[in-house]
């Protein structure tokens, strides 16, 4: 029995990966317009997981990250007006609304009032409270945790202290690394629902070995429907259940 | 009678805003190897204050706005080279280490398990992370809230939540604005310990038509003892308790 549904924010309530991409080709251009630099855009995108230890995750650390790579890329020869354009690009990031994925407004007000519904979501403090009041999905969650690193410790914590029992725990996202594994190591079940753009550091081979209890869907669509009738059902895990009981 | 203790971190716990000035001072003297920009010191300063509703706080914040800052006094003239010495100041804010104040070692440690110990800090989540696990004090906490903004209605949430009643709350921290005034006006109290430099945008005329209803210690040396005589007195509150029945 379902009781608490716990989402992520980036790339499974708003669209998030989409900017960074876009972000980063725009860095691609701009250093090509001054010069020859055909490996910019991976490098940049190595940077930011090889700067997550010092700078961490998010917008801020992203605009550090571009600006390091434009100095090594130009050993230092970049203009300091060029490098201003290179943080209009980062401050752009904080500069486009906040655009919720497809039937989240509905499924999020479908479930408000018969689950207790929990935003978990990983990165800058500051820029993601931003996020979450823009997207006015605020009043539907009974609890919102801004964490700074999605492992089993983290969702172990904020279960034991809100007193969540796993069995009665689902998480939706779209990362197998950060949404999906962790809950499932700890008991829970989850859904995922991929985006389609993957952060490379958020790509995960799955093991063959383990255990694949969890369920994948397109979208949110279907949710609510879903787990009302996992509910209804006499089955032990939403994999046993979907798709026998219910298929799209 | 006290129940719960909280605590701020920055310049509570651990020397925090003398990195800064420091990082400012570095700053201001590589501006002026560059040029003759006396003002260098006094517009970093306001461009972070400014700069806060889009960066938020910490170290990241303050790097991008040195980086501004640099662009802005030399019109975009200043070299990539250079950009990259701003941000070897930045990065070393990251790299000093954890210093505790004096006494808080002891004081934490013999409060810890007679009261229920909060740290309530503001800042970069990743960074404020890392200072905690440094300290070495988290394992005397029994909750650990990073915010992003210190006002009423952070504190009031953390209360219900964790249903800490407000008449049994009290609140130490180096900020009039965002430690003290906040949980007055909820009815808590106060402990105010000055740091010996406050942060400009932490600074706050105290009204004198308001009630002071806090004390102020000029360490946290005799806070458990001061706190254990409180709750076995009779008083109502800690300012009218202290310095009557309490002189250091």
């Amino acid at each position: 029995m379902i009781k608490t549904i716990a989402f992520d924010g980036d790339d499974t309530l708003w669209h998030h990966e989409n900017y960074f991409e876009n972000a980063e080709e725009r860095f691609h251009v701009l250093m090509n317009e001054l010069g020859h630099y055909p490996e910019a855009k991976e490098t940049v995108k190595k940077q930011h997981i090889e700067s997550l230890p010092l700078w961490g995750y998010g917008v801020k650390s992203f605009t550090l990250t571009m600006i390091e790579t434009a100095l090594k890329l130009t050993d230092g020869a970049i203009s300091g007006n060029d490098i201003g354009r290179v943080l209009d690009i980062g401050r752009s990031l904080y500069e486009h609304p906040v655009i919720l994925l497809d039937h989240v407004a509905t499924t999020i007000q479908a479930l408000h009032g018969k689950y207790s519904l929990v935003l978990i979501t990983k990165g800058d403090l500051f820029a993601q409270q931003t996020k979450i009041a823009q997207s006015h999905l605020a009043p539907f969650f009974d609890t919102i945790e801004v964490v700074s690193e999605k492992d089993p410790d983290t969702y172990h914590k904020i279960m034991v202290r809100d007193r969540m029992n796993p069995k009665e725990f689902v998480m939706v996202g779209n990362s197998i690394k950060s949404d999906i594994l962790p809950v499932l190591s700890l008991g829970a079940q989850a859904v995922h629902i991929p985006y389609h753009i993957t952060w490379q550091f958020e790509r995960t081979e799955l093991d063959n070995t383990r255990s694949k209890n969890f369920i994948t869907l397109p979208s949110m669509e279907k949710l609510p429907q879903i787990l009302d009738q996992f509910n209804q059902s006499n089955k032990q895990s939403l994999a046993d259940f979907y798709p026998a009981d219910f298929s799209d």
